[in-house]
């Protein structure tokens, strides 16, 4: 089969760009840059400002550590939030997970990662230092440690727990067990383990 | 639930504007979207450089409107293509494929469309004049009529053979039946009845 190039370079450098990006493979990028080519002028335009806004202008809040389009993030400064409960994510996915669901009204310490000594990350290599500062009895009433439940998550909550258990605050783990609307036959054994093991009374 | 924001805005911004392309809903586009945000300023200025160039650059090609960065595309210039045998497609995807498959060494003549009267495109809506233009019995060897075999792909072939009938140019259509590989139990009923009207003699 000859060297094929079945398009015009800039179609293909583009799609070249395209599958760099998570998902994109070589089909859907061709699609995708297809698509581009027939939008309105305005759109490309608008897509690429969008791109170089949010590369320009977010930034890490100084507070908690979630994406922030200022140096403190609207929900650290937000006086309606309780200032005094904090839950502890592994980065803003998850955060934004919680937010999405709507079950939380306090603040957040985003990670930015989990302990894991096989890839060699240790707790100077995420934000675990500056969650021990922020954990003053006098100001804080409660720590949510929400990384998830994979194996680096639970070790990565079970050492903070270790660490901030002489401070004497009150401190929780996110419950696990079956999901909402899940059926059985598909739910592994370890979490079917769990939800038994940690079964509670009808209320 | 609050109006829930779990991003700043230039992130859910850009979010916006990825979900206006195809096959890319809200968990796509944020995942796509963190994921620019984390990778070098580079990639996204070779991203946006690469929209903008191919938006400025590439054109149709002005003999077999195929896309093309120049006036003249690739394939029409190319020498070592048989310039004397045409291949009909609906559009540069559809070309493309064909290209891919390195089964063709002649040129195209790319429709733009295919005759849909429900949707009201008629002949003059898609580069049929075009089409009857190029095909010159004194040039053309043959005319290889590759539109998709959908009921709209089958009657524009259908409309093409009995416009040029009268110019005795040799004129084919691309074979129907069983995909290679494909599984029979997989394959539709009009397909496998095509298969079985146009079967041939073992080789």
């Amino acid at each position: 089969m000859p060297d094929v190039t079945p398009y015009p370079d800039p179609i293909l450098r583009l799609m070249d760009s395209l599958t760099c990006l998570p998902g994109i493979g070589r089909k859907t990028a061709e699609r995708l840059a297809l698509h581009i080519l027939h939008t309105p002028e305005v759109y490309a335009q608008t897509l690429c400002r969008d791109i170089i806004r949010m590369k320009k202008t977010v930034c890490i809040c100084d507070t908690c550590f979630a994406l922030s389009d200022s140096v403190t993030c609207r929900i650290c400064s937000d006086p309606s939030r309780n200032q005094d409960t904090i839950c502890v994510v592994e980065n803003p996915a998850d955060m934004a997970a919680i937010e999405k669901s709507g079950a939380y009204r306090g603040v957040y310490h985003v990670l930015g990662g989990v302990l894991s000594p096989i890839d060699g990350i240790g707790p100077e290599d995420i934000r675990m230092k500056e969650l021990f500062c922020r954990s003053d009895p006098r100001t804080v009433r409660e720590i949510i440690v929400a990384t998830n439940t994979s194996v680096e998550g639970e070790s990565t909550a079970s050492y903070i727990m270790d660490h901030l258990r002489s401070r004497h605050i009150p401190m929780s783990r996110i419950a696990t067990g079956v999901p909402m609307g899940g059926d059985l036959q598909f739910v592994d054994p370890l979490t079917l383990l769990t939800a038994m093991e940690r079964r509670h009374a009808f209320q």
